[in-house]
C-alpha cells in the first residue's frame, strides 16, 4: 500500500503490528480514528498507555494487578483458602466471569513446555509452597489446560506440595479433551469448576478413557 | 467479562469500541501490548494520537494531508491536467498503490444517496469547477464505486462540468459489477485505470447489459 500521508502510514503501521491484524483492517481502524473527535482518540490513546504504563504483577498471586497486591487478593471476602492455580490472565478473567469462584488464584504466567524451553524457573513457582503455608490454603484447584503440558504442570505442582496436608483437585472435564482453556464458553467452564474431582480420581478417569 | 484490573479493563473497553473488534479480540490486543516494551506501547499509542491531532485536509483535493497541502498536489512531477475524482481516503491510497496514475486527485469524501441525505453540499463538489478552470484540466476521471450511487455523482458531476471543455472518463469495468472500488485486487484496479473509457461509451455499454 502507498500512502499521501506520513501521519497515515505510521498509524497503519502501528495497528498491523497487533495480532491478527493485517495492512487492510489497520487502515479500517485508522479511518474509523479519524472520524472520531479529537478527545474521543486521547481516551482511547490514553486507555491503553495507562495500562502498559502503570500495569504491575501483584506479589502474592502475580496476576496483573493495579496496585502492589491485586483486587482479588486484597478483598477480605474471598477464600484465601482456596487457590485457583492458573496458567495467565485470560484464565482468571474467564474463570472470574463465571462468578462461581470465590477463592483467589496462582498465576503461573505459562506452563510447563520442555520443547520450548519452559521449566519452573520460568514460572511463578516457586512461593506457592509458602504460600500454600502462609494462607493455610486447604484446596488447590487445577484450572490448566487439559494438554500434556497442563498435566505435566499440574503433576509437578502437586509433588512440590506434597509434604504439605493439602486437597489438590482439577476442574472437571466438561471441556472438550485437547481444547484450551480460554476458549470454553462460560456456563462449560462454570460447571467444570462446580463439579471440580479430586486429582487422583481424574487421572484413574483419564487411564480409562486411553 | 469480568476483569479483576481497572487498567486491563479500560483498555479492552477502548479497543472493543473498533470496528469489527469484539471483547474478546481486545483482550488479546491488550495481552499483545502487555508483553510488548513499554516504550514499543508508547510508540503506537503516539502514532495514533500524531495522526488524529495533526492530520489536515488538503485544501486543493480535500484528501487528507500533513500540511495545508497534501503531498500529491504539492508535487510538480504529477500531472495536474488530469483529476481523478474517488470517494475517500481509502481510493486514493488503493489508486496510488497501483503506481498507474500520475495525474492529482479530487476527494468528494462521501457519496451522492438521497437516500441517505446526502446530497451535493455534504460532498467536496463545489470547488471541483474552480479547480478544473484554474489547473486547465484536460481530462477528469470518474473512479466511483460501480453502484447507483456512483453513477448517479458521476452524472451529477459531469452536468455540473459541462460548460467546460473536458474530457470525462470512468475507470474501465475490470471490477466486478456491484462490487466496492476499496476490495478490488490492485492489478484489476491498475487495469481498469489503465483501460479507462469516455463516459458516453460506458453508458451506452451498461446499457446493452442490462
Amino acid at each position: 500500500m502507498i500512502f499521501s500521508s506520513k501521519l497515515i502510514e505510521d498509524a497503519v503501521q502501528a495497528f498491523s503490528k497487533l495480532p491478527g491484524i493485517g495492512k487492510k483492517t489497520a487502515l479500517r481502524m485508522v479511518l474509523h480514528l479519524l472520524k472520531q473527535q479529537k478527545e474521543e482518540v486521547e481516551q482511547f490513546t490514553r486507555a491503553i498507555s495507562k495500562m502498559r504504563q502503570e500495569i504491575r504483577f501483584c506479589e502474592e498471586c502475580h496476576n496483573v494487578s493495579d496496585a502492589a497486591i491485586c483486587a482479588i487478593c486484597a478483598n477480605p471476602l474471598r477464600n484465601h483458602a482456596e487457590i485457583c492455580v492458573v496458567e495467565n490472565l485470560r484464565d482468571v478473567i474467564a474463570i472470574e466471569s463465571t462468578q462461581q469462584f470465590s477463592g483467589v488464584y496462582h498465576v503461573l504466567g505459562g506452563i510447563l513446555s520442555p520443547l520450548d524451553g519452559i521449566g519452573p524457573d520460568q514460572l511463578n513457582i516457586s512461593n506457592l509452597h509458602d504460600r500454600v503455608k502462609r494462607l493455610e490454603a486447604r484446596e488447590l484447584i487445577m484450572a490448566l489446560s487439559p494438554t500434556i503440558e497442563g498435566d505435566t504442570t499440574a503433576y509437578f505442582i502437586a509433588r512440590q506440595l506434597s509434604d504439605i496436608p493439602l486437597k489438590i483437585t482439577t476442574i472437571a472435564r466438561g471441556i472438550a479433551f485437547g481444547g484450551e482453556l480460554e476458549y470454553a464458553d462460560e456456563q462449560t467452564l462454570a460447571r467444570s469448576i462446580a463439579k471440580r474431582l479430586p486429582i487422583d480420581n481424574y487421572v484413574s478417569l483419564r487411564r480409562e478413557n486411553q
